[in-house]
């Protein structure tokens, strides 16, 4: 099949074509087998051994910065897309040498940082909490100033699952909380009292269209997702909000791939209003409900989506339910097994530490 | 995770554990696919490089005659399956000494011999066209004697998608037809004036469950499947009769796994009457719809029935048809992935030879 070098930087992908993939956990793993669906090979580049590894043509196991081992990768590929959102700047400058990489370096750079990622957000006129830079102990006091108390202190880059923040309340020391972020570039978040959190996972496609999928709620517990269901208890006009935001921000990046858009729900005077919590320029938990609830899974569409294929149907096949096994849950595997109806996703990771994501279910109930 | 060889003979095999595939096709693929699904990580057994290899932690190439290969394969994993008949007996019987092969060695010897197979039936009082040994041209002779002119004469071994196979008319020579099919033990047939052919796809698990997919409605093109269709047009009351001599062959053989059940319909006397034309011991072209059309796929399915975990629902969501993409027809992938609801399989095959199984497209209709 046709090689990355001769490629147009927009050619569209054919099945037998080699697709590379940053990172190799079990988002990397669920777009591999997605794409082997869908005819391709794939090449997987991690640092570490990873599950993804074990259903894929080919895996790289080096480092981000090791600039050898990416030329190499991206010169066997045909395309280079990525599982998460801190692929640093550089790795993602020599792969685009050698071929095309999706969400591209605009995407990565936005959305690594909070920063950035607030700042992109307002200048849209995207509803977001209310935010303040802080590169020191007089920024952060400056921004306490500003924001009040309570509010949330996050490093701009490398957050997840509530790692690298602290809350900011009424008996906080300044100079300790910024300590525990690690004295580092951080934003100030003012705190937002929502009711409940959704997200919108969307694709854009090569030529601009767009499709999303049904607006999810997301429960989470200990910062980690637990359940995502749809429909959403949303009333419609919101829902329709919700893809509209997720829409212009899409475009503004002139997005290629799944992203999703994580919102809170906030109850004003009776009237439930979003605002914009993070992105995430990749493949998202909350939209796992899609591989048995939707007319297409994220994980093909955001196949689709890079390879330059048409976007699949989004339709949701009736009320759905993902729930995350975290921990010791794997080890449920045999009662979820025996349950009617529930469709098993294990990852094929070796450890079940405590917090840990090692699979998920999804319950789907047809409409009729 | 558990090593074969320590294992209890049946013993429940856990997430993590390895699967063994004699076969790297694209049902090798498949049910590696959805092995991965569930946990498990698989190792591919294949003389060739195959489709599923892109798919597999681990493939050994390597042909089934080579002893060293299939003891050290077989160590190395905590179960064996295949996802072809025709794997020969002193094969299993290598692999029967490290770990558990499902189907076993008896569905094997039952199924890759025509001869045995009609044999089984027969004793089963389960209905099948008339047929007769065939050693000899003098076989032919008295064969054909009984079973009358048009009549089709099947070598006992390796024949599919027709081959190994001649038609016996007025005009046919017998020693020459005898020569067709390689003058090697073969079985006459007689003739089936069938209108149409179903076929069922079921499982039986471990401790003798079992669960059918709804009978398939089949049709050929030049001896090989074109598409399968669910529901079927048969009356309920033949439906019935359908999954009941399902269950009775698989029962009759200890069955554990998936198993294909191709019939032909014929009318008498106004009604519609079922004959067995052949058994599959693996999954089947014809089950492919349950991948999008059934509570589960028949990969799934049958890796849970290996692997000693509880059967999944065969529901199905609706109307459902598989389309096999042949040859060049892969080359309309562009055309498919535009269609609304078509879910695209494509086996990452390189070169697409006339009537070479390249794929398959599922369209659902979802009831409503």
């Amino acid at each position: 099949m046709s090689k990355a070098s001769g490629l147009p930087a927009h050619a569209v992908l054919s099945p037998g074509a080699t697709i590379g993939i940053l990172g190799g956990g079990q988002l990397g793993r669920m777009l591999a087998l997605d794409a082997a669906r869908l005819g391709f090979k794939v090449h997987v580049f991690c640092p570490d051994t990873g599950p993804a590894f074990d259903v894929s043509a080919a895996h790289t196991l080096a480092a981000y910065e090791d600039e050898e081992s990416l030329a190499a990768f991206a010169s066997q590929v045909d395309l280079v897309t990525y599982e998460f959102e801190n692929v640093p700047a550089r790795t993602a400058e020599i792969i685009a040498r050698h071929c095309p990489l999706f969400p591209d370096a605009r995407a990565l750079a936005t959305t690594q940082d909070r920063l950035s990622e607030k700042t992109f957000l307002a200048s849209l006129n995207i509803p977001i909490a209310g935010f303040a830079e802080v590169n020191s102990v007089a920024d952060l006091e400056a921004a306490v100033e500003k924001l009040g108390r309570p509010s949330v202190l996050k490093t701009r880059r490398f957050g997840y699952d509530g790692k690298g923040q602290t809350k900011i309340v009424d008996t906080t020391d300044l100079a300790a909380a910024f300590g525990v972020v690690g004295a580092q570039p951080a934003v100030l978040e003012a705190f937002v009292p929502f009711e409940r959190e959704v997200s919108v996972v969307a694709a854009r496609g090569r030529s601009g269209e767009f499709a999303a999928f049904d607006v999810t709620e997301n429960r989470h517990e200990n910062h980690i997702l637990r359940t995502s269901t749809v429909p959403s208890a949303l009333p419609a006009s919101v829902q329709v909000d919700a893809l509209d935001m997720a829409k212009r921000i899409a475009d503004a990046l002139e997005y290629v791939g799944v992203i999703g858009v994580e919102m809170f729900v906030l109850r004003e005077d009776g009237r439930e209003r979003l605002l914009v919590n993070e992105l995430a320029p990749r493949v998202h938990n909350s939209g796992h409900w899609t591989q048995d609830g939707a007319e297409t899974s994220q994980f093909e569409q955001h196949i689709r989506a890079i390879a330059g294929w048409p976007l699949g149907a989004t339709g949701c096949f009736g009320e759905a339910q993902m729930t995350n096994l975290l921990g010791d849950e794997v080890n449920d595997w045999q009662a979820l097994a025996a349950e009617p109806g529930v469709r098993i996703h294990l990852y094929g990771k070796g450890t079940p530490r405590p917090g840990r994501k090692m699979g998920h279910v999804n319950r789907v109930t047809v409409k009729s």
